[in-house]
């Protein structure tokens, strides 16, 4: 039978779609016969989709896992019986006297407790709700897969976080932009129809790390997709998701009324503008009756907004939410805008605008901020909105897919961006009021919250691209379930769910991954540079773009590069954005001499012979860093050439192609970026490193018509 | 271990991504017994790129099948043993005698025999070049997958048609022309470092059915295909598809010397330009040695061609084929021509331009002609070139994708259509002059001779959207083998490789598919009505298209109703289209009362009281295809679902979903066009016909402004 099994597992290759939910049969004989004797049978006593979810879940998990095929029960008569419900929903839940657990885990929580009922050994997965029974079972399922114990179980969690959502940029005709692992999931053609099992996949993938919300469409939005003709697919998705917690939002595109409605104006404070708005709404919740709301992005690259009536975001907001209230709808507004004209900074604007309207949105508005001012760079200092509008809730934005990280060819694990945000330290509450607190409301007592992951996510048989890509939708999520995670823990975890648990593996490709982010940081934008990209399509090196439409699109503008100096000042002798950050953060970075180097060109105009903490000239440390971070690529490769015959060889082998695509285009941005500002600095290399090979016209010369990710030009 | 089983298929979805190469468990007794004596252990005496993949599936297909693992061996010893190669790469086949046998089979055929060798019961599979081989392994895989007993085999195969290509409607931004299987396989961006495993899936499946060619581009041409940066990527793609013997082809935008180039015209017979084609050839060849040559769509919806610069088609032709010569490539000249002046009578166009150029074409140039004269419709009369060009040869273009037969959502089995036109006589030298024989070379005594099929593919994962769409792909190719096949045999053998071999699913979706596309004739275009589908997109009905640029893109130029009759007139009285064909077809068709009733309203402008064979009015005889052609989707369901439990669910689950979205569909094009229709007959609908439940005016309000394959628009 063995030669049943290689035959049958051979025919599948291992090409990524399992994602974390593997499944595969546990090889210590141990834990083996621990999960078996722990894991008997299951008892539940009502039948809801949700609970049908998590029981489906539990079944196929423990075939694959334990190769057991679970029996139902209805009675405690045995060790070894796995207890599932709510306590509302199941008798047996209701006697355990859970009341006082369950009342801190909330709505969404879950308790697993080990316990003795009727002299057997039980495990009990409860929770108030139905759906921290599912998120407790696939809990319960990952201490499988990473192989803990489950013997003395004693587990309480609640999600820190209200919203957890997943912003999909997918267009109606399946392009995605900033999409870099194949087109959109969303066959909206052949929806409401037919029901790709690809959605219940996404659907129980997310499910399993606690993303509770999904905006299907892109921000920038079409008002189609408001048409009946859409509503009814995305009502067909809704269902797809409903079992599995998930509640779906759209984009509204804020000229929707003139463009379906057949009004003259979208002025928000326009009487039959409102009036448009709330029934279109009213229309939307008979589709989908627990209708999330809706994501905005106004008056921000050309797209339509309050402004254009000369109206505030907050205007425009609030009409939406008044729309959306009675259902208990919300509005997620995004912070992300660009005046129209070019302002002295535009890593200021978003505060500028923002700021003054703290306290004038509706309750049910959330302002959504990406996590640095400027955008989605490999490293950024936090938004300065973060502590800045105390009566306004305010949502993270962090993006999973890799728009300025090399795409999906490169391997950039994101926990560490994510984390050095959320652990950012604003004070403006004092010491210790981390963007973190900022987030989960609980610096200033909000009960809305969230956080919204511009999701890595396509059809590409592995979901991501990359295969180590799914890790940062991985832990995008856990992050948004508890944001003091580290990102040593979630890196550990997901390997040992999506590759294996042997220690080598777990160490060797958890340290690959921790390191990735900082080797991006270093071969395209050390030292605080950022925003030196390719034109439009953003990708590769292009530190020398200028004279387009705008300045603040502009690689020049934003690394200030002259033959004195390099950086942009924005520090009380330049644009002063420090400004918008409070005293004790202003004080880390004002100072030269003390800023922290990593954030260095970021805050200061600095000259090229400026002498830097290792005692290098700023050049030479320049260098330095971009040719560390290329070497760092070739050390990764290095590393996961030693996983060969550890993992299995499918995705050993895509992970090698695509490291060896990152280190040539690791050393394209070295090059491209040291022969670029050597035309400044006019120094030589440092001694000992390898000249580029080819001249800065080559680089520049290069032409990518058909990068993906933006909307296909004929 | 059996539980271990059901695990490992849980978790593996019956996706369709395995196409009709599955391998799963035989699970008849007997045969199982005969296929395990029979194969043994393989002796193979040479390693080459071919007959490694020739073993390696050898090896997946045993172990798969037989659940056994196949012995090399270097000696004939035992019973069971399986010989496989070529007289020169193999003394053991060089000393068999088989030259007579393989002296008949060509370059790409095989001989498989059963033979006693020292005493020991042996299966030999011989072929005059390794590429033979390979198909001879694939046929005798297929007979234990259709369950053929295999102790006394006597084959020998050949291809009737040495070009055996697929043609990618695929753009370098991966949208896909037609295409609605999700986006292109070819991932341009990752290229040339990143293969896609996908891509040696693609080359598998091609090489199982004989394919050897594949033209990765677009039609609609792009000219940065021909650029360096792209060549690098189809070399990659060209060395993936090497070993399974299939070549590459590129499409040639005829401007490419300008847009590319930097010349300043594109006039086939300056100098400069023959130049620069020579060169890029030759560069070309670089980077692919055995490439295979151009595709050319000129002069025809809006690209560029020779006709700009007043010169010929053959002008053209030749000069792309004088380039080509020396590597031993091809140019195939697409004859799907449109006048910059509407004519006419679209049908005789290409027949009208290419007619003169026989005998003006270069040997490497063959002339690619579509199926029907009008464009991949439900049904169309063969196209009148076939026959009418005796020294060129003509290479058939079929459409695998359906374009006009309902997206990927509507199963509909091509074989009968493409069978419909093979079968086809010309009369052009005489009776018996198939078309098949025209294509194949033999009726003129061509050397070169082609079947060129339109992909259905895409990065869906079941590869052409409909898991039935599949048997396009396959029957297109079988057919390209030999054009003799039936389209039952062919659909009897893919129904057992892809589903299984019991009785009642072969005979059921055999059934399924072979009355299919008759279905969709009948509920789209019934008694020769074409080309009345939706404007541009060509989704769903549009017969009240007009008033569009040009009057043959218009659906009343193809039907040309009005209230005394419809139908095309192309008799002697009308456009004349009759005259293009042989006087016997002309003869078959010029009568009215003779005319065959399938192709009536493509000849003949008919009254509406026209009494019909069954003694119905035409307008009766309409109303009654239309809801037969609905009905037949309906009796269609009802078999699908006897075959729930005797298939997979999965694929059971999504062929019951797109059935109904077919039903629906079906529905629609009967009610638009009744209704339609009926604003011309004046005729109420024939008693007991179900009142269409929808008006006019609603079908004519519909709009799809993203239906999939078109290029999309912003």
């Amino acid at each position: 039978m063995v030669v049943l099994f290689v035959a049958i597992t051979k025919v599948f290759a291992e090409d990524g779609y399992r994602l974390w939910l593997r499944y595969d049969p546990i090889n210590n004989p141990g834990l083996l016969k621990e999960y078996k004797a722990a894991i008997q049978s299951l008892y539940l006593e009502k039948t809801t989709p949700t609970l049908t979810v998590a029981k489906t879940e539990l079944l196929t998990a423990t075939r694959g896992l334990l190769s057991v095929t679970l029996n139902s029960t209805s009675n405690v008569n045995a060790n070894g019986t796995l207890i599932l419900g709510t306590p509302a929903g199941s008798k047996l839940i209701a006697s355990l006297k859970l009341d006082e657990q369950l009342a801190t885990v909330g709505p969404e929580g879950y308790v697993i407790i080990t316990a003795t009922i009727k002299t057997k050994q039980c495990t009990i997965i409860a929770a108030n709700n139905d759906v921290g029974v599912l998120y407790g079972t696939f809990h319960f399922i990952r201490l499988l897969q990473t192989h803990e114990h489950v013997t003395s179980l004693a587990i309480q969690s609640a999600p820190r976080i209200k919203y957890r959502i997943l912003n999909h940029w997918d267009n109606l005709d399946r392009t995605v932009e900033r999409g870099y692992a194949g087109f959109s999931l969303w066959d909206w053609h052949k929806l409401p129809d037919y029901i790709d099992p690809r959605y219940l996949d996404y659907a129980r993938a997310n499910a399993s790390v606690g993303i509770n919300g999904s905006v299907v469409t892109n921000v920038n939005a079409n008002a189609q997709a408001l048409t009946p003709q859409y509503l009814s697919k995305v009502a067909a998705l809704a269902d797809v998701f409903r079992p599995y917690g998930i509640r779906i939002y759209l984009t509204a595109r804020f000229s929707a009324p003139v463009e379906i409605g057949g009004l003259k104006t979208a002025d928000p404070l326009d009487a039959e503008v409102k009036e448009w708005w709330k029934k279109k709404v009213a229309e939307i919740y008979t589709y989908v009756p627990d209708f999330g709301g809706f994501v905005v992005k106004a008056n921000s690259e050309g797209q339509p907004g309050p402004q254009s009536y000369q109206r505030s975001h907050a205007d425009g907001a609030n009409m939406l939410a008044e729309a959306l209230g009675p259902y208990r709808g919300i509005v997620m507004w995004r912070a992300f805008v660009y005046d129209n004209n070019v302002p002295e900074d535009r890593a200021k604007q978003a505060y500028n605008e923002f700021k003054p309207l703290d306290g004038k949105f509706l309750t049910n508005v959330l302002v959504q901020v990406k996590n640095g001012p400027i955008d989605f760079q490999p490293r950024e200092p936090f938004h300065p909105l973060f502590g800045a509008m105390p009566s306004t809730p305010l949502m993270m934005e962090f993006q999973l897919t890799q728009e300025y990280l090399g795409y999906a060819t490169h391997l950039a694990y994101l926990a560490p961006l994510f984390k050095e945000c959320l652990d950012s330290d604003t004070y403006a509450k004092g010491k210790g009021s981390f963007v973190s607190k900022v987030i989960d409301g609980s610096l200033e007592g909000h009960k809305a919250s969230g956080m919204a992951g511009v999701a890595n996510i396509g059809n590409d048989r592995n979901w991501c691209g990359h295969p180590i890509a799914q890790s940062n939708w991985y832990s995008f999520a856990r992050l948004a379930w508890n944001p003091d995670l580290s990102a040593e823990e979630i890196a550990n975890e997901w390997v040992r769910m999506t590759y294996n648990n042997e220690k080598e593996v777990v160490q060797t490709l958890s340290r690959i991954m921790m390191d990735s982010r900082e080797a991006v940081v270093n071969y395209m934008t050390p030292l605080g540079l950022h925003h030196i990209m390719g034109w439009d399509h953003h990708y590769g090196p292009a530190p020398w773009i200028k004279d387009k439409p705008r300045a603040d699109w502009t690689s020049v503008y934003y690394h200030q590069a002259d033959n004195a100096a390099i950086g942009f000042d924005r520090t009380s002798k330049g644009s002063n954005a420090l400004s918008q950050y409070s005293p004790e953060v202003q004080r880390i970075y004002e100072q030269l001499e003390n800023c922290p180097e990593e954030y260095l060109l970021w805050v200061h105009h600095v000259p090229w012979d400026h002498k830097m903490k290792s005692g290098k000239t700023l050049w030479e440390e320049l260098c330095g860093h971009y040719y560390n971070g290329a070497e760092s690529v070739r050390k990764m490769q290095i590393a996961w050439n030693t996983l060969q015959g550890k993992i299995d060889e499918d995705r050993f082998r895509q992970v090698r192609s695509l490291l060896s695509i990152q280190y040539k285009e690791a050393i394209w941005w070295r090059n491209a970026c040291v022969l670029y500002f050597q035309t400044f600095s006019k120094k030589d290399l440092p001694v000992g490193f390898e000249k580029p090979d080819k001249t800065l016209e080559y680089y520049q010369s290069l032409e990518f018509r058909f990068a993906p990710g933006i909307r296909p030009r004929w």
